[in-house]
């Protein structure tokens, strides 16, 4: 039985975390952190548990979390991951870490972005934790970066063309909307029920920080520079993300060559389900799983494509992939505690 | 591997038999019928399950279920069943039966709510599926009438105190609020969202026929006859449902009373969670899951108590209870297959 | 025109009141005032104001409101209005108080559930607003002290059966569920819109403060001691109230006795809404307005009577029954600025 | 006072104009018309009215309607205006049409998206009724076509732009989410509340019959051919639109000259409401009211810009423009009747 360590186990992505480990068949939850909840019995915080999470959360302390978890996921806010990684590498804890600290290659852009960061020396081996395209990697790895959400759902749509050299990357824009919980537990007006409800609107339109994570995967995967144009939503509900991304094609391509091209990359990847041309995905049809759903539209005379993806910002888009991380790291199915049949509604 | 049919497969309640007996590990899906979409995909219908079931959808046909399947879910509106239920027993199949057909001992009762039943006979062999208070005889059943939601929401936390003989039957009142999911996927204005959000009313007030099937089970529970006053109302959301109770007490009572005859009931009952006095409960703790949870408080100076009951109305008040049913009369462990984690939010 | 100063404009009860007092074709807006959004313009914290209230918060000073109003509202937390009134009183202005420092008679009353009161003298000239029960007392008053929401929404189906001596007051149960709206703008996990979208719960089980102020007017209006049985729940939605009030009849009535009970009580009381019996009310029926549906339902061989009413818990529930107490004070029509159409949906 | 009939007042678009006209202080309802509710009161249909409108539904009739009105709004599907049309304009009515039998002045175009025409011959005495952009026309019209509610939201923001040639109309791009009254009353599982809760979708991905009007529309702005990618998405909300407009420049220009240019041209234009650089808009903004509010963003190093707008998608996107229209058509103030504050929340 591996041991697991949840690290700020009551925000809603350690909930979430505590959730899909607790249902593990090979895994076993040993420790939850909660500066704001320690002491306090996890099921006490999320009485949804009541009967089911028999542990209380604790402070974070490096000696205790070493002696009792061989894995240890960080849901914290960026900054505090990169004090806490380097003592919990060197006593070869295996570590996915779902903020920002680990997820650039380049400690420039990080600090553009975030704030001085304090590891330099690690991102050269951490793996960005994209666990269909970078899979032999993340194998490999002891320390990954969990993406965000918003360049998950981005990303696993647009790899494959770019890679294919389909898409002319000056023509990229993606319009993603996010359900609240992306804005995570901490109290703020945006998420106030009143404030939310019957509300559409973009924000952070002059700037989102997960737009220069996007960029420097897209840039990778095209081998030029890709500066794309990314503009977030929030949507009136809890969980689920959808991207609708335009692109200009760098030629004619008829829809098989498109679905081929998506339906070849991502063969053997049980998390990622592509759509016919002209299918519109639904968020609902991802909610509380792993999945991320892409569909596409070819629109004529314009060599223009439309894809869609959803994925469930708190799954995919946070805690599933960062189980399905752990799988791999661990050389276990990637599927292993993530099999959940999905609702109807 | 126990081959499961489920009739009526595209339905709400249909939709999530599927999905709960698609992750059992004993169980596995043969035929799903559905007269709308007779030949379609079953993925195609609800796409959340793309990729995840391999079965089209086809018209019922007594023969071919039976030479399929040893356990069968109907899950269609009352009349249909008690019309294929005769032959399908005699083929020896189990039968767990959604519908209000076989929930009545009383054909007259029945017959008052809603029409002639023409299979009266099996009534007296036909069990109440109430999976806690009824465990035995359900172990020993081919034919199993599922509870209503409303019931099993408001038997499960009086049974132990009429049992117990500390409630003055004549003031029981339930004040009980559902989900819209309990109107099932037909189409009908008061489940359009423009007509159903940010919207809260009673309805049916001069009379409910899930009444009539909790006086029934209360009064045998009581001993003596049992006439509730029920109000439901509608809640602008999807999953879950409430009942506050109130209800004049015999005797003066202590909490820990009240809190010891519901756990002892209900000792060894993985699915019910009793709550300290005074802590109320929430549909949100329950959504998703097989749980009932009872809150409670005392009034001081009235001995009157109020009970708070939360199920989601699609599982432990339709779909999961009945595939619990399923495990006892298969002689299994009664949760398996209905272990999935809650969701934290 | 009347001049009206709005205290405490920024939070939800000020800001409905912001919007009422803008509409008014008699009044208008001479000060707002916010701590927390002090110099702020009031459009920037409501844009759906942009271009229609030019005013700017500003911290409350007593004399510069007494210079520039003829009218306050104050829409501040309990205790703070105590210590503002006496001197607004002595500068001869018109005060509606919406918390609840001036609605009770009995100052033991408030300080049981609230805290010391420290302007007790004026208790008794402050009149409870509850404008259709105390119109006249209302009209000449120049103190006072505005409902509660779950109050207003259990004592008008309840005070004309009361004073005709219909019910049984031991027997009276109220289950009340009110939109999050109700909790205000500050923050709370409990209106966090992942914490309350499908979610429906009962609170504060153990005893809520409005109960008293309910049991008083009732007290008055039974002519003996009332002492409810009162439990709030928390809908998953922003705006409406709804009570289902249960009680045992002294005598059987028919409905038509009911009905003209309430009819005549109600006679000339434009936003009070009697329904046939057996019609069930839907709080998306008065949303947005000051209007208070009412409709019952008599239980056969019972001599129970169930009677349900709705409110916009911001405005006959706060803001809009303060704006009608105000047309009173004034002598102008109780309906003057409250005359907006209900949305269809 | 001018006496308005209202074709199709059952409807989501009808009754919205039955609540506006309900409140217009020189109009006064006269007739609604509705097959489905023939007989009766519209007060039953929406019980929000209850006490309010004084009207039964009656079948159309063009000697009664003619006989009763100086107005006639047209509440209906496509196809029914055109045959009603022609007698109502030979009788001296002033016709409103909220479907899109009147929106196009090439029937070509129509046809190729709609039906055959059968009164080709009244389209070019048709004006489009974007009240902003084609007012001196509405004010000599008998007979408007009310825009579509996307077309609405996407030509307010982009026509100054297109009129002033700053942006390469072969790069516009709009991304339109839409509430799902938008969809109307009549039952769908796409408006299922247990279908649409928490979910998010773009639908009719690969053409929506919007486009051809906001095409027409846009080339006159630009003196050349456009022809726009617009994909639509479905809110799981009632009320609103936001269109994320994204398209390219054709020159370097700053924030305050798109200002300028949006002001300018809206300069006057009570309803308009445009947001500073960089400040995004949001549904709750306008919700229930006749504001279109327009903000934008300009991106650095790419010529490109970032338009968003919001509407009421039954205000401004039907029936506020329809009575705005109205009001042109009379040579009245165009915000008589439209005046009804916003709601903060």
């Amino acid at each position: 039985m591996i041991r697991v360590g949840v690290v700020g186990a009551t925000g809603y992505a350690g909930a979430e975390l505590v959730r899909i480990i607790a249902g593990h068949p090979d895994a076993s939850l040993t420790v939850l952190t909660s500066r704001q909840y320690a002491g306090e019995p996890f099921e006490t915080i999320y009485p949804a548990m009541k009967g089911l999470i028999d542990l209380n959360c604790e402070v974070f302390d490096n000696n205790s979390i070493c002696s009792k978890t061989d894995v240890i996921f960080l849901a914290l806010p960026h900054k505090l991951p990169m004090a806490f990684v380097p003592d919990l590498l060197k006593n070869g804890k295996k570590i996915i870490d779902l903020s920002a600290d680990f997820r650039f290659s380049d400690p420039a852009t990080y600090e553009a972005v975030y704030q001085l960061h304090t590891s330099k020396d690690l991102l050269s081996q951490s793996v960005y934790g994209l666990s269909e395209v970078f899979t032999d990697q993340i194998k490999n790895a002891d320390l990954v970066g969990n993406p965000g959400c918003y360049p998950t759902s981005v990303i696993l749509p647009l790899y494959p063309l770019l890679k294919s050299d389909l898409i002319d990357v000056s023509t990229i824009i993606a319009d993603s909307k996010s359900g609240a919980s992306g804005a995570g537990r901490s109290l703020s007006l945006a998420t106030h029920i009143c404030e939310i409800t019957e509300s559409f609107k973009a924000y952070k339109v002059t700037g989102h920080r997960h737009k220069p994570e996007m960029d420097e995967i897209l840039t990778a995967a095209a081998g030029k520079p890709v500066d794309i144009t990314f503009i977030p939503h929030l949507l009136p509900m809890s969980r689920g993300m959808e991207s609708t991304i335009y692109a200009g094609l760098k030629k004619s391509v008829t829809p098989d060559e498109i679905h081929n091209c998506l339906a070849d990359f991502y063969s053997g990847c049980p998390f990622v389900r592509i759509y016919d041309h002209g299918i519109a995905t639904d968020t609902a049809n991802v909610r509380g799983t792993n999945f991320c759903d892409i569909g596409f539209v070819l629109e004529k005379d314009k060599d223009r494509i439309i894809m869609m993806s959803v994925i469930d910002n708190l799954v995919k888009g946070a805690s599933g992939q960062a189980v399905q991380n752990m799988n791999l790291m661990l050389g276990m199915d990637e599927t292993v505690g993530l099999k959940a049949m999905p609702y109807p509604i």
